[in-house]
């Protein structure tokens, strides 16, 4: 490929003077983080991640949810619950992750990502370092009693197959960064101990 | 549903105190936006998203690029180039634009995209005041002449299928918001050209 970089000049420029991960982080003035949050449907996810994403963004980080609002209804909308779109939902979600932590956010996602399996992919493909697995660790009788959308009761009523927790198993992390216990933890104190997870930002 | 949300503050909580994308404008200090660059392979696409991130990261731009070193290998690399996989190819990097615009970042999107249907689809995912179409628009002869990456001579041996602009169809903008031609103005003018397209950050 010689004789095709001599020739090209300017992509020898591009290659030489791309912006990196690095360089954002020093412009945001903290570095990137995936959060990744896992656990039963209504066990708090959203509502962590909403309250973490708060907390962090008036301290200055440059922050993102991933969820299934902006990512079912759009990128993965062609995406069903069959287990094999299940583990693809979670392949495209840990990439978009990785772009945006290269792009210097503060990354959360809150799925369900009932298998080990796949949190482990996710993990991998996002790099260890910059990976904290987040376990909402609500019990199943509380999920159920709050049941925000409905879904147990049609799951229990056999209207709803490939409920986590109903008809399909969740797999509880084994070693994650953080447990935040949704059931009986306030809100404002889990998201002290998961601000803890990331660097201050310069200057605050 | 009156009753469900009764029993679930916390829910409640989450929906009202949510982040959203002025906020996180605010807090960069500059409107996000999606610059979509299209033309033929050897245009020169890569190299003017590169040095249009340098120019906007120089003066504190919060920006990204999304070109096929960190998709196709990563997010789309279970698409191949049949004319299915690349409308899905350009689907989710629109979709993923999109999330990237949501969060307050200047998004440069690098692919050839030959395709008014693929792009317009962008547009309007991305959504048309935000989207800013870029045509690198330099001869065949001259990107042939290049052919930074060899695919030009592989194509015109046989061995390669699909190579737009041999025997695959370019579709030229007919209204593209910029036209740079990439194949006589210097990078830098054009540059200049495209900065115009995106607000100054506050305090800069």
């Amino acid at each position: 490929m010689k004789n095709a970089s001599d020739k090209s000049p300017n992509f020898l420029y591009a290659q030489s003077t791309s912006v990196g991960r690095a360089d954002r982080e020093r412009l945001n003035g903290h570095p990137g983080k995936v959060f990744w949050f896992t656990g039963l449907s209504g066990a708090g996810k959203s509502t962590l991640a909403n309250a973490l994403e708060v907390a962090l963004h008036a301290r200055g980080f440059r922050t993102y949810i991933l969820d299934g609002d902006n990512v079912r209804l759009g990128l993965n909308k062609d995406l069903g619950f069959s287990d094999a779109d299940r583990s693809e939902n979670i392949r495209r979600v840990a990439e978009v992750s990785r772009l945006m932590l290269d792009a210097g956010l503060v990354v959360i996602t809150a799925f369900i990502s009932p298998f080990r399996r796949e949190r482990d992919m996710a993990r991998n493909l996002v790099g260890p370092d910059d990976f904290v697995e987040v376990h909402v660790d609500t019990p199943l009788a509380i999920c159920e009693q709050r049941d925000p959308k409905g879904l147990y009761r049609m799951a229990r009523a056999g209207k709803l197959a490939n409920m986590t927790g109903v008809d399909s198993a969740y797999e509880p992390p084994l070693s994650p960064e953080f447990v935040a216990h949704a059931g009986t933890q306030a809100v404002e104190d889990m998201v002290i101990g998961l601000m803890r997870c990331v660097s201050k930002p310069q200057g605050a």
